[in-house]
């Protein structure tokens, strides 16, 4: 694709200008606190003035339909700090006639698509993503419990101490900085899911409480939606002696710690908010996991936890947890579940469970990439969603090989052949491309707690949302090839099926540009 | 990543200085044939002096290998218009160095990496793909037997006739050319999958004699060695009325005419070479595959056919040929089961089948993007190998999605997994991504007839590598992220399961530079 070209260095100088450059000084976590006065700066740095975006338009507005409005244009106020649609007009045939079809002033700028091959997408919503397992993508080691033990851990820790593994072999003049090892980290992590479409993550960040505020001060800074969650690992028999919280009493006050830096960075939780996040059962303890819950239904919190992902982890939590019935059972008992909850993987739910999760409202995130690499098996994504349970999609980085929502995308339709196919040819059970996109969009808002605000481009929703631009019709091979015969729905699955960060040639959130390749 | 860029315009430069543009006139089968005179001298147009490559070099020389050679010198020698690795020489410290490490002038041309996160990597070998669905990428609809009907009988009959579905609805002031269609499809198909790092296809073409033998021009022009199979579909019932062979007789003549173009434009059959195709058996006649099994004996050319892709497809065959056994002992019956035979799928193969194809020595193209896509289910490649059989990869394009060889190492990775889990958790059953590499290049040798000749760096093999170069360890993001602490074998598994084809700097089939994004 020759009319864009990437063009990542934007955002990044806007980090080292807010942090300095890290070469030569001592980078600390208390460094990452002081800055955060500049970044609220930097995170209201968009257009105030209202914006016209003019285009086609596509979008998932329920799991069957995929809806392509070829002239459409999008009033976006951004008066408050927060981009709104305010108001949508269609069938607008020329973009010099989208204000009067909006009723603003002819004055008002508008955004108008980089080809005659782009087009507007809802961003992605990324349910469940590790940022400090981002340097480990396609690294695996056999299943879940193994993995965790071979490469999770070690880097995890290796963001906040020298007692990491991944520090066991270290030679150099100088002492390394797991604090700049953590910035560089989640700088990239932040770049990369935003450089692929991805407006909103749902991130597990680690243990340690400086590395977890330096997280949501950087998503804030580059405008990306997060939820900030510290994961509790309290669980002195299961955890590393190197990764754990020294005490239930120490889990607890700092999640504290994280809950009011993140509270007092964004007071309206709009674009970064804190999320209770219990790792996983065999994580934590019973007393974590009350107390937990117990700050979620104080704070009005939401929660996020792993679920029946790996069998034999199953098998580990019906053990260290034999008084309660089930997986889902023990985060209940908790008061963990709740309408606010992101339970990830959930391939091994049984009936039992999804009854619960279904009827404590809670949401589930079909993380496809990685249940496949870890060999984790297919999650029973249609009998979920008939239950009546809210599913979105997660990229597990870097239980997931990729940082692309849209790979994921793919694979739900891909293992859900395959489960159809296993399933004695139950074609009931395949999710269909426009469902998939469903569920990385709008269902990924119900996930997340922002159903009716967030995947889609209709009235009163925040504005986040991706430019995609393919190949021209010219004879040029490109990442999506594009002979010029093929209609808009032909093209949508040409973009899904060939798509990558190259596609993506602008984001925004909330009407702020937070990525663009366009030069 | 922005050491590289793209660069696709050199190739179809070439193309169009050869052929000349198609606008305003009348481009005919017969022009194509007219223009092979100036094909063969574009086919040799490499250096004919010896090549020096330098650098790190990384191949799976068997398939629980991967070796990683970081100063590695390569002679090629490219004086018989083949380019032969001629000497190898490892532990050379410099580039300076590599002439007398290899007993050459060290006037000789060298080509060194181009960033230092540059590795050569033998070229993808892609053992089944469909040159005329090119421009069906991410297009399905069903299962097998209703997409042939919906997507690729439609498409593959437009690159020949207007009797086509494709243009029943077309509208212009001048018909259509179906010829110029095919010369854009495959121009883009070739480029596509070089630029993917592909270097050898066994290609399926479409019925059409001048269509096919343009896919062989085409191929030959660019340097991409190619097997070209023109499809037999002599079955008046089974196939479309548009879409068929006129009769059996019809049949074996074009068959003969493609046979007869192609060697004469490739004597030596090392670039390009026909391959005998009866489509799939439902497609055919008995009496077509009889004499086509005939042809591959007197003529002693590969076959390549469909097998055991779906279930219903394999009822099918054995309601259609009821005195068979099995849908392989279909093929045996017609000779079309021998050492240089391309079998496509070979999902549902039984017990029975794999000791018939393994008797044989048959080889079996692995092809999960297209079984995952198109719901078929999942091959027993580790049981078709215990038994023997040679097993590369094929993308299937358009049955899989991507052009891309590397998708296909990583979803036989995926899909592995999933069915040693769905095994009850049989780890053997995994197809690590060490071993699907070399199902990717060794393993496609072997399955093409090119072993020992194809796949790797070692003495006497020709010299198909790909340069692949992945982000610098600078902050930034690229489509492989290095953070520079990764030793080289964590790398080529980020490569893998990051990298597209702007990865992929440069491309050489037998020492000729075929692609290059390269500024």
């Amino acid at each position: 694709m020759k009319a864009v070209t990437r063009l990542p260095a934007l955002l990044l100088l806007m980090g080292s200008t807010v942090y300095g450059h890290p070469q030569g000084r001592d980078y600390s976590p208390q460094h990452a606190h002081e800055a955060r006065g500049s970044l609220a700066v930097a995170a209201t740095n968009g257009s105030s003035n209202p914006l016209i975006f003019y285009g086609r338009f596509i979008s998932t507005p329920d799991p069957s339909t995929l809806s392509i409005q070829p002239n459409m244009a999008i009033l976006v106020t951004t008066n408050d700090g927060r981009g709104v649609i305010a108001a949508t007009a269609q069938n607008v045939s020329r973009p010099e006639d989208a204000a009067a079809a909006l009723g603003v002033s002819t004055s008002t700028q508008i955004i108008t698509p980089t080809t005659d091959n782009s087009f507007f997408f809802p961003g992605f919503i990324d349910t469940h993503i590790h940022a400090p397992q981002y340097p480990n993508l396609g690294l695996f080691a056999g299943t879940l419990l193994d993995w965790l033990q071979k490469y999770t851990f070690p880097m995890e820790s290796s963001l906040s101490t020298l007692k990491s593994p991944q520090y066991a072999n270290w030679t150099g003049s100088s002492p390394p900085n797991p604090y700049e090892r953590a910035r560089r980290v989640y700088n990239r992590v932040i770049d990369s899911t935003l450089s692929f479409g991805t407006t909103t993550c749902a991130y597990y960040a680690t243990i340690d409480v400086p590395a977890t505020n330096l997280l949501a001060d950087l998503a804030y800074q580059k405008g990306q939606r997060a939820l900030i969650g510290r994961t509790c690992m309290d669980n002195q028999q299961y955890n590393p002696d190197y990764y754990r919280d020294e005490s239930t009493e120490a889990a607890i006050n700092a999640t504290w710690a994280v809950i009011n830096h993140v509270q007092a960075l964004d007071p309206s939780g709009d674009l970064v908010a804190p999320i209770i996040t219990p790792r996983f059962a065999p994580a934590c303890t019973n007393e974590s996991m009350s107390a937990l819950g117990k700050i979620a239904a104080e704070k009005n919190l939401p929660t996020q936890m792993h679920i029946d992902e790996n069998v034999r982890e199953v098998a580990l939590v019906a053990q260290m947890y034999p008084e309660q019935d089930s997986y889902a059972a023990t985060y209940d008992a908790h008061g963990l579940l709740t309408n606010r909850t992101i339970l990830a993987h959930a391939v091994h739910v049984t009936d039992a469970e999804i009854a619960l999760i279904a009827a404590r409202g809670s949401g589930v995130s079909h993380c496809p990439d990685s249940n496949s690499a870890l060999g984790s098996g297919i999650a029973p994504v249609r009998k979920m969603r008939d239950a009546g349970i809210a599913v979105g999609l997660g990229t597990d980085a870097a239980g997931g090989f990729s940082p692309s929502l849209l790979d994921n995308v793919r694979q739900a339709f891909l293992v859900s052949q395959l489960l159809s196919f296993q399933e004695g040819q139950n074609s009931s059970l395949i999710i269909p491309v426009a469902e998939a996109l469903y569920l990385g969009t709008m269902g990924g808002a119900k996930v997340v707690g922002m159903e009716g605000r967030l995947g889609g481009f209709q009235k009163g929703m925040l504005f986040d949302a991706q430019e995609i631009t393919l190949g021209s019709d010219a004879d040029e091979v490109g990442d999506v090839d594009i002979f010029g015969w093929e209609n808009w729905s032909d093209r949508v699955m040409k973009w899904v099926w060939g798509g990558n960060a190259d596609n993506v040639s602008r984001v925004w959130v909330g009407g702020r540009l937070v990525s663009s390749k366009v030069v």
